[in-house]
């Protein structure tokens, strides 16, 4: 644990046990990890008889309805500002304050933050600074800090912890599966969590529209380049013809990406300001690159951009372009077989 | 630690101590846990000197290929009985002799047979029986005979081991993903496995006729008994439309069966021999004793049957018909939501 760590523990920890009140802060559209470290925080901090708000920008996805402490969750709108007056502001899972939206008003009224994260990009705001990159999940950050303040993790705190590990981990398949994450899993079902019927209401609870979706997505596969790009399309026609809402598009990029020898995946989607384009990539080619190329960004595996007045065939025609010319002029980009 | 399984590890590092060359067997199919295990051994065997060879029935999976210690493998038919004589045979993952098919014969000259396996309903055949249904895998029950061993284990030796670990417990999400499941992957971490390049390896390396086929299937995707039941028809015509092969066809079950709400998911394949169907049940239905209704068996949430001389269509309306009435006339084996 590096010292930067261990301060930013010590100073949570004495933030929190001579304070009283609390609002904690999600980033807007929270995933897994942010959804199952507030409740988790916010029940612990119940433990103690404190009191925890958790205020979001964004509805809690429903697949995690399932996880105990929803009482403490409400959404900016619900509430008025002046309904709830909080020592200290815990920021969970933000880079950024801006990232928590039009809940960060509710941070401005409390005295003291703290900002509990894992992502390298945190901009180290607050006065506790609990930031460890090397954490596989804001979740795992909690973890310590429960052992830090002694907390007693029962089956509920260990349900909403495995389910942030679980989610940020991709089932233990991403890079940030680590020993550490897997031993904190371990723990977490002797604490009572469940990996069976979690990993069931996470990954088997799906929309009928979202599968229905799937199946549209891939009767447009193509395979380009020799079988390194893999694209499918979304049309406003499909998501109409199935029902499908935008979260129902989520993952099916995954499927282009897992064919054998594909480097680069991409997916084209139709929507009211434009084609959404996303990419994923195999370790030597950097996504974020070639996102950026049409004025997108993020990740060196996962980026995307988003192009306006073009229709859907005449953006896959540049995209594809595009992503041929970086799979050929940058050789060292591609993995040798 | 039960007392039978420290006699069989006792007995099993006996003889293993004690004997130069050894001939491993697989159960037929071998699928992750099976292959993972059997070039475990052969690996760990080798470090002291031994003589190892794999003995075969089926080709291993070729998403496995990437695995070291295929230069132990062989299959039935390209080596001659007298090529190889064996001190000791191990079985692996096998719960009784016959289950290795036409490998059995190289069994059969061996002096000893080691039974190393963590199915319940293993027969307990052999001279030293070292059979866990507690374990996750049978690569589990490896670790701890190499703990026994005093083996180094060394990157190759993890990766096989964790590649066994993470197939059977399906990427740490089925039931067995026990404490020690986890923590034993931890370890194996640690001493070499890379988790994303092996789920990558494992997981996203699929034929493209398979993700096409996919898409096909979903496109038959229909819902029944008020979002109870979904099914999907794999039919030869698809089949022939994406050049599929009958391994492109497994997994696909598993995407009704995801959807929310799903008790009964049912997938048709139309063969040669008649029509395939396969069951997937959440936990109060007992699909085995649906699929004995039609002559088959399997598991209580995996099982399935084989229909002769009837259309798929008539099989179709069959079984949703058993299915319904199975829903309808046990009540209790219906989840409460």
């Amino acid at each position: 644990m590096s010292r930067s760590v261990k301060e930013g523990l010590a100073r949570a920890r004495e933030l929190i046990l001579s304070h009283r009140r609390f609002v904690i802060l999600e980033h807007e559209k929270p995933d897994g990890d942010c959804v199952g470290s507030s409740l988790a925080l916010a029940l612990a901090l119940e433990k103690w008889g404190k009191q925890a708000l958790i205020v979001s920008d964004d509805p809690h996805p429903v697949i995690y309805d399932f996880l105990p402490g929803q009482e403490h969750f409400t959404r900016t709108g619900y509430l008025g500002l002046a309904d709830f007056h909080a020592d200290v502001a815990i920021f969970l899972d933000c880079g950024e304050p801006e990232r928590c939206g039009r809940a960060l008003p509710f941070a401005q009224k409390a005295k003291y933050w703290v900002n509990i994260d894992h992502h390298v990009s945190n901009t180290k705001f607050g006065d506790a600074v609990l930031v460890d990159p090397s954490a596989a999940a804001t979740g795992e950050i909690l973890w310590y800090l429960f052992g830090e303040l002694g907390v007693n993790i029962d089956a509920r705190i260990a349900v909403c912890l495995y389910v942030a590990v679980l989610t940020d981990t991709g089932s233990f398949r991403y890079e940030n599966t680590t020993p550490r994450a897997l031993r904190m899993a371990a723990d977490l079902i002797e604490k009572g969590a469940r990996p069976q019927e979690i990993s069931e209401l996470v990954y088997e609870a799906k929309p009928l529209s979202s599968v229905m979706l799937l199946g549209e997505a891939l009767q447009t596969l193509e395979i380009h380049a020799g079988g390194k790009i893999a694209c499918v399309s979304v049309t406003r026609e499909m998501m109409k013809k199935v029902a499908a809402t935008s979260e129902d598009t989520e993952g099916i990029i995954t499927y282009p990406r897992s064919i054998q020898g594909v480097m680069v995946a991409v997916q084209f989607r139709e929507a009211d300001e434009g084609v959404h384009v996303s990419f994923r990539t195999r370790r030597a080619v950097d996504a974020s690159r070639i996102a950026e190329t049409f004025g997108g960004g993020g990740h060196p595996r996962a980026a995307g951009a988003l192009i306006k007045g073009k229709t859907l065939p005449e953006v896959k025609t540049l995209v594809l372009e595009e992503v041929r010319r970086v799979l050929e002029q940058n050789p060292d980009l591609v993995v040798k077989a």
